[in-house]
């Protein structure tokens, strides 16, 4: 599915780190985000080259050719976003030294605008550039395959594969996708609809101002300000979705993350608000840095995490779960305007409690039947079970859920007590060499812990809710071993990110192949 | 229970927080663990004033009377540890403006060394010493009763009372003690036996120094001289636990938190050493607060509840648990050649997968034979059940564990998905008024989540097992409705903190008398 490179010339290897989202890519090394996008906005291929990456790197991350790091696994940031990007990716490489605008690694030293070749498959870093060959079979997918490349035999073969999964898959696959580009491609490999459209870069970027008033609103009426002026973005960002989705369910994750991913890192603004002062400055500055230091210290969580984010922000935050309702549902009523089927899903975040869902349920109601109208376009809502509580209070859940989709990243995280992004760079080669799991959960679903509570709560939901619609949105959705596991528990759907979605469908086939030879059903 | 303010003289209230630890305490402002530990031991009284508390601030906390925060409720550090000792604490008050040395309330400002009364109870600070009466009823329990205040008809109520309680009981009550003191005062109150003894006390303090040599480690033998300095000092806390507890079980956690929490502050040291750059310093000092300051960074977590913490660490830093093992073995032997009766359990913590347990189990066994000898002695192994997944696959985990003690505090923490250090006070207010529950799951049990987890494991590990030991540990041992419901589910004992042992002793009398009227057994 993947490019890779040539390595006919055998090009010298530089270091080695996890190799965490397939691919090849070479480029110029940036050493953030802002340049990553100057840079590729003026037309060079860049490779991005972080400590490791967050929220405020997506930008540089999109404009990228791909992501080294010198920290975190493949369940790290940089992996799990390069990943749902289909972007190439590198983690962890611990013998790299990120300094400012140059990295070390074994005595050599790689400057901003040298070109390196980073290969996601083997996790391999070459210096220079790899000369890449690109993938046939993602070529068929796109429809654009060089004739000259094409290889015959293999396109047939992958045209009766595809075709005869789908025909016996019991299992629909959707994809994981956040903007319009990405659906788009996703349909191109077959997905059929999307199944977890993340909202957080709707916040991000330039609206980032917006959502720093948000937060640090002191009055309702400047929250209602900064929420009115991000409706109209979110509904153009919804309608985009929508149109590329157009006749295919849409499932929308109303805003997840904690709130201090907004806002400016602690340990920076600490450290230029001592410096500031030790060097005598008391400019304006200064004092608005204090201001928003203690504003960021007040919201400091120990385990983000486990803290204020999902519903619990949504329920937190006046208005601010209506303005996302209002927008999808604008967006729905928009696409049918223009003669299209939208089909919206609204899915409510980190709910462990069915209170919780009412609660939503009940101001989302109304919204949507004020918004609209007799428009004929229907919009269910339903949640993520991924807190591990929902699934064990499933049975209550489905009263107010149309339908639930299983965020399996966070079901592990939980279950296990495993943040992803600590435990994985921390002990999980000690434990893949004790023999303490064979597979990292993150990787393939544990079926004894995190996989009996999905079972838990499929079969409670369904005994609530006949017919409650049942599927997965965390990553393994895209996992061949797990996706048997969903087919065997009897979801609906699988979602994955839209290069997964051809495997997918193949193991979703496989699956019923499969299992129309044994009992296992 | 507790000592209360006399108000009689209608005292002026400065402020109010969350009543988090209930008594009454007056004292000198102190703003440092340092002062409070200082100025105690030159016989003063003193308040310890904070922000909020880390396990820094244990020594502390300890000297002082009362501790005010003006930070976290009720399940922050500072009310969770001073409930566990027994001493007065007002958590949250949001009024109070903490300084280096004083701090400002409404106006007014409190210096270091003025005097204020705080009441846990009501969450009330006053300023100035407010007139102090003791608990008749804990005068009981201690034996000293002041015949001039005594009120015969109410002791001899409490003495039938438990008398009665303890014969009904079918839990028995054990407690949560870390020191001989605490296990002495709770063997008073009527604890049999200790069913946590929490050890991460036994490498601060003067310790610190070689836990940091431990973690900082660039060698084994570097590793190993930490180890070898630690394990006199720890066999020696042990043996003073275990003769307190002379004939009764002491169920010992290995050592738990996140490592992060024995180095200094990221934040703070990242301050540090930015200012002296800032200032032109390149001293040695400086050198080596940025080495610190690399090593700090290295082992930052997101999320450290969910790090590397409990068993992890114990799998990851070679040495650490044979040495608690052997301090442990050594003490327990070191009581029976006094003639004593020690019955130590060790108990992992943290434990998701069997395969973790079976790891430690190994090692610690070797070690436990090689001590014990033929000196009688009998070390059990056990696990808490404080990860979802362990009690999701308790059948098999109960193949390697003699006991099963809940951890219903982190089992809590993960079943909803809460960061009790970060959720209270960010939204458990929203919560509450909302009626998405009508009492924090911290402070009573969530039967339908949490307790469902403990239903499901108690079962299957004693269909595993039969006559596994099971008990209890979390806070949730000492509150009234939750010990009906361990009684309901057939738990052995649960285990709190000492001044909530006549409680328990009572409420568990009372469960077993309840459902000898009902089928609820």
């Amino acid at each position: 599915m993947f490019p890779r490179f040539d390595l006919s010339a055998e090009p010298s290897v530089l270091t080695r780190g996890v190799g965490a989202s397939p691919g090849a890519a070479f480029g110029k090394v940036v050493f953030t985000a802002a340049d990553a996008v100057e840079q590729a906005a003026a037309g060079e291929q860049v490779i991005l080259v972080r400590r490791e990456t967050n929220p405020d790197d997506l930008a540089g991350m999109i404009a990228a050719q791909g992501i080294l790091t010198s920290r975190g696994g493949k369940t790290s940031h940089a992996a799990v976003v390069a990943r749902g990007m289909g972007k190439t990716c590198v983690c962890g490489a611990d013998q790299v030294e990120v300094g400012r605008d140059q990295f070390t690694v074994g005595g050599q030293v790689v400057h901003s605008g040298d070109v390196i070749s980073i290969d996601g498959t083997t996790g391999r870093v070459y210096r220079g550039e790899v000369p890449v060959r690109p993938s046939e079979v993602v070529q068929y997918f796109e429809g654009d395959l060089d004739p000259a490349l094409a290889n015959e035999p293999l396109v047939a073969a992958v045209h009766l594969l595809m075709s005869h999964a789908d025909t016996r898959a019991a299992l629909r696959v959707r994809t994981n996708a956040d903007t319009g580009p990405d659906a788009a491609r996703a349909r191109r490999f077959g997905a059929q609809g999307i199944g977890l459209c993340r909202t957080e870069h709707m916040f991000l970027g330039e609206r980032r101002e917006l959502v720093e008033r948000l937060i640090l609103a002191h009055s309702k009426a400047e929250r209602d300000d900064a929420l009115a002026a991000l409706q109209p973005l979110q509904r153009a960002d919804f309608l985009e979705i929508f149109r590329e989705m157009n006749g295919l369910p849409v499932t929308v994750r109303l805003i997840d993350p904690p709130l201090h991913e907004f806002l400016p890192s602690l340990e920076e603004l600490a450290v230029q608000v001592a410096v500031a002062k030790a060097r005598g400055s008391s400019d304006e500055q200064t004092e608005r840095d204090e201001r928003m230091l203690a504003a960021v210290r007040r919201m400091h969580e120990q385990n983000p995490m486990l803290g204020l984010r999902g519903v619990r922000l949504g329920l937190v935050i006046p208005g601010l779960f209506a303005m996302q309702v209002r927008a999808i549902a604008e967006a729905a009523v928009a696409l049918a305007a223009e003669g299209g089927t939208p089909r919206p899903e609204i899915m409510v975040p980190l709910v462990g409690a069915v209170q919780e869902l009412e609660t939503v349920r009940g101001e989302a109601e109304k919204i949507i039947a004020e918004v609209v109208g007799d428009s004929g376009v229907e919009v269910l809502i339903g949640t993520m079970i991924e807190v591990p509580r929902a699934a064990l209070t499933a049975g209550q859940i489905a009263e107010a859920a149309e339908f639930f989709s299983f965020g399996t990243n966070d079901l592990t995280q939980m279950a296990w007590g495993f943040s992803r992004d600590d435990v994985e760079g921390a002990f999980f080669w000690r434990y893949l060499e004790l023999g303490i799991f064979g597979i990292s959960p993150f990787e393939s679903i544990d079926r004894d812990g995190v996989g009996r509570l999905v079972r838990i709560a499929a079969e409670e939901g369904r005994a609530q809710r006949p017919g409650l619609k049942l599927g997965v949105c965390g990553e393994h959705g895209g996992d061949p071993e797990s996706v048997h596991f969903f087919h065997e528990v009897g979801l609906d759907y699988v979602s994955c990110s839209p290069f997964r979605v051809p495997i997918a469908r193949l193991e979703a086939g496989r699956a019923a192949v499969e299992s129309a030879g044994s009992d296992h059903r």
